[in-house]
């Protein structure tokens, strides 16, 4: 299993708007075969700063996300609502 | 229900022995009555980067398990083997 950790900071005044926009990339990611879960999470002190939790079953099954139409259209819009480059880290399990 | 995802740079040579030490906290985090899940887990690209994943019930949950006695001894200890300040951030899943 890969987990993903996915950084974003959004802009204040888009915040409703991001979340709105999250909600079918959560929705369709969560419903492909290779994901475990997939959930959008916003820091309770820094509202604007969201972060992707997310776990594959392996890195084909990234790969097949990366190409999904969702992840295609969907993420590059939310990201026209964010300040800064996301940071995107994976991780395994100990 | 609130998550944590706490973030500590390992230093190179202890890494094997942070792990090893992390697994009674890891097992005993998981045995609390407010605990939904919790992990650790190693970045695949920089191994000495780790996060912690916590999901807990609520604040108190998160107050009880402060004052733990697996948390309130072994993560100083875990510590000792960190570089700089550990990041830690609470989220509530959009």
């Amino acid at each position: 299993m890969i987990k993903i950790i996915a950084k974003v900071n959004v802009k204040e005044d888009c915040i409703e708007k991001f979340q709105n926009g999250a909600k079918e990339i959560v929705e369709k990611s969560r419903a492909e075969e290779g994901n475990i879960s997939y959930s959008l999470n916003q820091n309770i002190k820094k509202p604007g700063e969201h972060v992707f939790i997310e776990e594959w079953k392996d890195e084909e099954a990234i790969k097949v996300h990366n190409e999904t139409e969702h992840f295609t259209t969907i993420f590059p819009e939310l990201l026209t609502m964010t300040v800064g480059e996301p940071e995107i880290e994976l991780y395994k399990e100990v």
